[in-house]
């Protein structure tokens, strides 16, 4: 059976990645891609390495005839996604790659973000993307919000441990490394090939990053009480790639062994052998993250590093590892593709 | 129908990028990987990003046992492979990435490599690997050469052009930018890191690299008459992809013309609109070729760029679309990957 | 003696490597610094790197007081500096960066620039500024014209080549991998990191490269007749360096002596032994160029490859070496910093 | 008056970044240059970079005339390094650039270099070569012995807040992000441009990096206990600099303060405006530091960002600062060019 599926917001790089993912995938087809500065092109003049694929022209959200679609991947800046996904046939499933519908409370939304939140009812409908831990939920939602790819990244490092209660909550640190690519395709100066070639700076030092509020979120809720991390993003000069490295006061080999229990049935996650470091390049291009530990000199101290592809496993892979659970499709269909390297 | 695969010099990146390849194949299964020094090793501690696979351990050549397979690729070096495939039995089928099968006549050989062939007679069978222009020798043959990644470059941007007579075959001028990753996991100062980053520098100047053999055998043949080019092979910092840029007398509409009717029904061959520049990133981790051409200023003069991944259609993607045919299967099966881009 | 230095545009690229070299001149004191949009901002705002500077606020141009200014480096796009410098007062020397006073035939500036000129008269009194070559007009000017950086580094691999008769005067090709920080500080989506990282691509195919007006006016005023040389530029993922690869029919020999003997005395030009080929790198933040001859296997035919920093020797470096003569400095003064390798 | 200068070790990075600097140095002459396995070539072979420079042949340790010799610059391996100076003359000064003498402690030389000291008595006369907390020391010293790349931006960034007592000593964590060239011209596989690029890894995860001796020492002597940090570098895809983020528990007004009192006289190192983040770039080829503070979320954290070029401030420029102190010229000679950005 043939999924038909429309891409709103095609023209970024999370776009770009669902057509290259979808290209290969089984069962699902692109019957629409919508982009309102772009509309009228053809998606190769946009995205020329996607020249060879057979896909529908450019155009704007309005122009799409919504009946025959089943899922719609919306790709969308945050604030204009709530306002589009609230005007959607009800009968169309929704992944979110928006930050619009991952924070449950409303206060914290407008917190981070700024404004308040113009669709509170779907805000509250909608179910976290972080397939591993909320598939269940998934399978059955209609709206899915697809998790920040540094909160991703951070997650798949720290749910485990304080889930099986393996570190103090109170002092949990995520340095993160972050590629290019994460911040879009949008013209900044800092994000020009002079500017951050051979170059490396923290940003959003502080705890003012908004993926915070995605962390405050999720592990308060899974230690039931409030958690608040540190946590500093860099911006590295690499395209693909996010590289977590957290520092945690616990027993490096319970911190092993409760990351190697949570993940040892999962597909995508790889955790290494006990004080074996991941590369990110070892995950470019593909679904996949690996995740390591290694015991600190000090006694009751560990390192947790974990790296995925931003893209991919951060964004536009776990939106179609979403999309197959909802559409009733195997979870790893079209996303077995080995990570690129070198 | 499954068929059993042997990579023999699993180790090195085109070894690498035909796992990579294979491991999303439909038809293929790979039975046994060979990799004399690191012999004993898993496939995940040589390359990380390849541990979510179930592969075999790697052996010595003299450890496997043939008798179960049906296709083995050799990604040996130059030498030592004519010395392997030699002695493999003869009702297995062969592809070759090595240089050891691409040039016809002995003396060629011997005056690019350095030393005379060792299997001569194998080396009369072998068909040259170029599938776009081989495509009935290679359905039929037991051993496939592999061609050269500048040499499969250059010729796509040149053969039909000299075929169809619309550029002077003396004045024939190949500038040609390549990635890092063509060398090979080889240790060498100028492909370190702190040496190439940042660096770029023409190599083999004045008509030395080996590539040329593949060039003046192909291009004297279509032509019926000696050819040679003018060839120049730089290195720039990149890990994949090759870009080449030839200079030719003729009429730009009618070497536009020429690509464009030599490649209208090829899956993998993408001729750009006139005047519009391929870029190399289109292409990365793809099988596909993506070829442009330009009027000069100056009348009669044309420019033609042509660019691919060098790990893929440039030697292990050509590998597995050649294989695909030696074993009956449809010739694009696992090839179909679009490009990462960004 | 003090010369007092006003920059017109130093938050660009050329501007910031300006303050570069002069914050180590013996003799140049910025006593000026302009840009428009940024007027009002400390220099370390606009470059960190520049922060240990005791610098001028940036101001308007009208801000300025030229009373005490011996010397105006300005800065500017093009068809603003004409009108600019035409405002200036007389007695001030003027080192233009633009191309606004490159050429000296109106009617070619209105071809490659595409309107008319506001200065013509200035126009005829600018001295072209490839210091090696109008070393003397350049003592006495007040108005010297910098080259363009592509300009630069086709010129000092082929004017000795054409002043000594040596190559074919219609048959001359220059293929130039060009750094990505040519392009200057502007937003393009195609100088974005994660587009131009693992990139290569050429553009202005075909002959429509600006620099081309160069190349024609100095080439045929060498020759005494007309030369169209054809000229395919690339963009290569670097941030500082010019590489060109040109392709010329004349004895190598001959060709290496010509450059050897023209450039015998002078500091900044080193040319290789014979067969050797320059990298990018070995010139990265300095004033040097690098050239190489090697000869092709069809006799008769050469390759020269010259490279240099695009916004040291290709822009500021060159326009301090001018400044210095213009001011009775030695001409090498604040420029004998070594290249920057790794 | 000019300072005769040998460089021992002279075909390393370290060496050449020297040669570098010495270029433009008022008063240092390079009289001899050593490099065992390249004994007999010219320096413009190994580092092409400097052939504009006139500089005496590499030859073998055992071949300088050490007669006329004031300083010496060691750049040789540890171990081999003090092999090396225990022979040299007692009159002439020495900096080495080894670890072989940055730690008082045999004991710990032993522990962290897995070998016992060959030369105890020089170890004790070393003096620790961080010059701006040395300065006095090193001002008479014979034997300098300079300070890891990795230590360096480490101690800059934290020795002023324990000295001043405005953070927890006991949960001091640095998360370090190096460039490649601080491992040097060495061949090995995941230098090689294929395997760095676009890739970021942690390495000697745990507390097991060697420069955590100088760490020890230095924090506990200032301390007047015991201190010991948690510290994991990262392998960046850059060629030069150090990113250092200091994860400490104090007051960020505290700790800002203390810096800024700290470095007010130092003419290299840059306490940004509070809040503000250096990015590697900014002092990349210069040896200048940028150190920034930042304020977390949670009261009572801050974040210490510190960032250095390896080669330059991280070593060899560190040594010229030294050299400069102990042959009584001004500390800064030949060390104020600015950073070369982009």
């Amino acid at each position: 059976m043939t999924h038909n599926i429309a891409i709103l917001g095609a023209s970024g790089y999370t776009g770009a990645e669902l057509v290259r993912l979808i290209a290969t995938h089984p069962t699902m087809r692109i019957a629409a891609l919508s982009a309102d500065r772009k509309a009228g092109m053809e998606m190769a003049e946009v995205y020329p390495h996607l020249r060879h694929l057979d896909l529908p022209r450019l155009v704007t959200i309005e122009e799409i005839d919504f009946a025959g679609i089943d899922l719609v991947f919306c790709a969308l800046p945050h604030a204009t996604s709530q306002a589009v996904i609230k005007e959607l046939p009800r009968d169309i499933k929704v992944v979110d790659l928006s930050a619009d519908f991952r924070l449950r409370d409303p206060a914290e939304y407008q917190k981070w973000y700024g404004q308040p939140h113009a669709a509170p009812d779907l805000q509250k409908e909608a179910v976290y993307g972080l397939t591993e831990f909320y598939r269940d939920e998934i399978r059955g939602a209609r709206l899915v919000a697809g998790t920040g790819c540094n909160a991703a990244t951070g997650q798949f490092a720290l749910r485990p441990l304080i889930a099986a209660g393996v570190v103090d909550l109170d002092d949990i640190i995520v340095d993160l490394k972050a590629a290019a690519s994460g911040a879009g395709r949008s013209l900044k100066e800092h994000l020009l090939f002079s500017e951050l070639f051979e170059n490396v700076m923290g940003y959003a030092l502080g705890g003012t990053h908004r993926h915070l509020g995605e962390f405050d979120q999720e592990f308060s809720k899974i230690a039931g009480r409030k958690v608040e991390i540190q946590f500093t993003p860099h911006l590295i000069p690499a395209t693909r790639g996010i590289l977590v490295t957290a520092y945690v006061k616990g027993e490096a080999d319970a911190v092993h062994g409760a990351l190697a229990k949570a993940y040892a049935e999962e597909t995508f996650i790889e955790v290494l052998p006990m004080g074996k470091a991941p590369s990110m390049k070892d995950v470019r291009g593909s679904n996949f993250c690996h995740i390591g530990v290694a015991a600190d000199r000090r006694p009751g101290r560990a390192i947790v590093v974990a790296t995925l592809d931003n893209l991919t496993k951060g964004s536009s892979g776990q939106a179609v590892q979403n999309a197959n659970l909802m559409l009733g499709e195997p979870e790893t269909a079209g996303l077995m593709g080995a990570p690129v390297f070198p």
